[in-house]
């Protein structure tokens, strides 16, 4: 970017919404990932027309945008890789309508999800995902990244709830994707081409969300295994048996142990651990379902089964699994926090499959995640300045990588691709679909001006 | 085609695969739409490989290829309007693999949809849409498409379903699209932008489906209102109170008139009927979310209101609700089957709104459909001989989806644009938004060799 490309962006958001100060580009340097770059000024746009007039001067002056919302990414999808702007979208953050009948919220793209959770608790709904980033997110990123969550086993992703989308096409024109109807099948499905494209195709300037009723009853439960092996089997019995809990989320002993030493929790030292939760509008939904998991987890050999008596007990066991990653990461400056997925058989082959190929490179990790729906979280510390370590985490996250595709799996099940899964691409998609997905960033953004360097699309 | 180009198709596919009689084209130059068109030659690949071959053969030789499933089409999707060859897709149906634990099933595209049903059923599992075509509809068609169908309100759509796929590229090349995980985020949504394309961007050749445990227990009840009105503003009172019934489907006064006189059923002579079936695992949460439909029936002033008390009582108030569509077809030679959709908040005027529009124009006409997702089915019965029937019935289709564009609705929730929506898209979608599916229609399939003249795409 030239003096002038900063003054011309200057004046459309105005002074008050631009910088291009040393603190600010650091700051926006970062996501939650390992990687960083500078960029070379920053934006907070509060209009869609301010966002459309960016685009059309980035075309012509063909410099870099990268939108970004709380910046929260985990694979360094909001890291402005080749420098350019960064389209701050946090300052457009108006609920625009809340409609309960219609069963649906419309939104700017920097919403809190916990903002827009506030608002609809008290009216008995929700926008369900439940991203572990809730407090901080924002919906614009969500809706980017396809976010998924701790609910996703049994409410799906981000991608399950967007009706409707205003998108700014990196050429500056404005569309609007979708239908506020409960269903359409009018027209090519450009609302999912949008969702979880990383800011690499267009900048959402409004979205329309299917939000649901919160469940009125749940039961919440927690079990520690001798083995890693006899949890994960215990995962894959309870999706044979129909019954889809609501959260199903898996501990390995290492997070139990950091927990344990380093959280200051009262956590059995165990080798394994489950929590569930089923839910329903009645307690004896909630009931016959938990009942399954318990027959499940007691025939499975399960060491110890805790059900939360009260709502005091039910935060008591979630505030393990919520600290899990936070945790973790105090035992080294840098992480490597990934989220392989793969088909629920295959669940205790991964499990046991990353275990043994970090323990051959002696850096201290854990292994947490959504088990419900094949979603594993390894998370390996080490410390950047030590050559020998960056070169041995990266040779672990090679490995799990590969491990996971050859077990049908892939790269990523919630956080994206951004720079952390691009070079990993091949081994999940063949040639024609990779050339599909650059041929399609090719025709919506000729010139690469918008988020480049994600995604492994630049060729 | 010219001769040469309909023997190289004999020579891919067989001799017994192929045909050019005219019994098979005229049979294939129909759907169950009110359009029609004969195509040159018809096909029955068996392989991936022989589509793909069949694809390249249709660039060179410029001929146009429209794939067909079963042929259920109420928008002419499947009509080779443009002629060309028909690529019939029902003998590639085999079911590749069930796999419980994983939750899915992999398939050819040509399998029923009710063959699937019937091999999930006694393993507790469904693929849950439900389309009103089920008993011979065809899943590739389903996914083609993006079917709905009666249990959308609650259990969603085709395209919630859809994994991965297979799909055969119109220049011959074949990708995978999408994962066997239950969730991915990795690159770009390829598999959405294949479900719903009505066959204009590829040939899908196989499907890996979620599968759903089936609901253990339900509740069913039907309920009749003296105004169209009243019953709509219950559908929308039911959306508001939280709950999601499994079934919401509305019947008007002329359905269950024509149920009444030509269908010989038992029903009240009221102005318009619910159905309504509540599910979960247990009785009792079936039982509750009933209990808060039938508070909402009384307080809306229903005139009678019948709970199901046996399977037998069940089939009893499905079966006027099954056989509307074709007893009303009953009455003229032929008929406009539409689906128009609208915000729940906007069905109460566009059920009176249909009414006002139709009855001007004297034709005889039905409306039923889900309303649990406020896709309506209004049915309008002419004779195409008579041109004044032929002019009535298109100017009120004209005036029908204008209106529902103007109450913030969607040309078609579940049948497609095909043919019979393509000249309104305008009226739903704008400029860029249209002009995009172009680009992307050209992008893939450059020499439009894919069911051309479809979706308003040929410019």
């Amino acid at each position: 970017m030239n003096a002038n490309d900063k003054q011309a962006v200057k004046d459309i958001v105005g002074a008050e919404n631009y910088s291009d100060s040393l603190i600010d580009l650091v700051t926006y340097s970062y996501d939650a990932s390992d990687h960083d770059h500078r960029p070379e000024a920053a934006a907070w746009p509060t209009t869609t027309d301010q966002v459309a007039a960016i685009l059309r001067l980035a075309n012509a002056s063909r410099f870099p945008v990268t939108p970004r919302g709380a910046g929260t990414s985990l694979a360094g999808g909001v890291v402005p890789a080749q420098g350019g702007l960064v389209l701050d979208l946090v300052r457009m953050n108006r609920i625009l309508a809340v409609n309960i009948v219609d069963r649906q919220v419309v939104v700017e793209p920097g919403v809190v999800y916990a903002d827009l959770q506030k608002l609809l608790a008290p009216q008995g709904f929700c926008f369900p995902p439940d991203p572990a980033s809730g407090k901080v997110c924002t919906i614009g990123g969500n809706v980017a990244t396809n976010a998924g969550g701790i609910r996703g086993a049994k409410y799906g992703v981000t991608r399950d709830y967007v009706l409707a989308l205003e998108v700014v096409l990196p050429d500056g024109r404005v569309t609007r994707t979708g239908s506020r109807c409960m269903k359409s099948v009018s027209g090519f499905d450009l609302t999912r081409l949008f969702v979880g494209s990383e800011g690499v195709l267009g900048v959402i300037t409004e979205i329309t969300l299917k939000i649901s009723p919160k469940p009125l009853a749940s039961r919440t439960c927690q079990a520690s295994f001798a083995t890693l092996d006899q949890a994960g089997r215990a995962v894959t019995a309870i999706m044979h048996s129909g019954v889809v809990p609501s959260v199903l989320e898996i501990m390995d002993q290492n997070t139990i142990r950091v927990l344990r030493e380093k959280g200051g929790m009262d956590l059995p030292p165990v080798n394994a651990m489950l929590l569930v939760e089923t839910d329903g509008y009645t307690a004896g939904e909630a009931d016959y379902q938990m009942d399954r998991v318990l027959e499940i987890f007691r025939q499975g050999g399960a060491q110890t089964i805790d059900m939360a008596q009260s709502a005091d007990q039910v935060e008591a066991l979630w505030a393990a699994r919520r600290k899990a990653g936070s945790t973790a990461g105090q035992l080294r400056p840098y992480n490597l926090s990934e989220d392989v997925t793969v088909p629920m058989s295959q669940l205790p082959a991964l499990l046991t499959g990353i275990a043994g190929i970090v323990e051959g490179y002696g850096l201290p990790f854990v292994v947490f995640g959504h088990a419900g729906d094949g979603n594993l979280h390894p998370k390996i510390m080490y410390d950047r300045r030590d050559p020998e370590q960056v070169t041995n985490v990266h040779k672990a996250a090679d490995e799990i990588f590969a491990l996971t595709c050859s077990l049908g799996g892939t790269l990523t099940g919630e956080h994206g691709v951004g720079l952390a899964k691009a070079p990993y691409m091949h081994l999940e998609h063949d040639a024609n679909a990779l050339e599909l997905m650059r041929s399609i960033k090719r025709l919506l953004d000729p010139n690469n001006i918008l988020n480049p360097g994600k995604m492994n699309l630049d060729v």
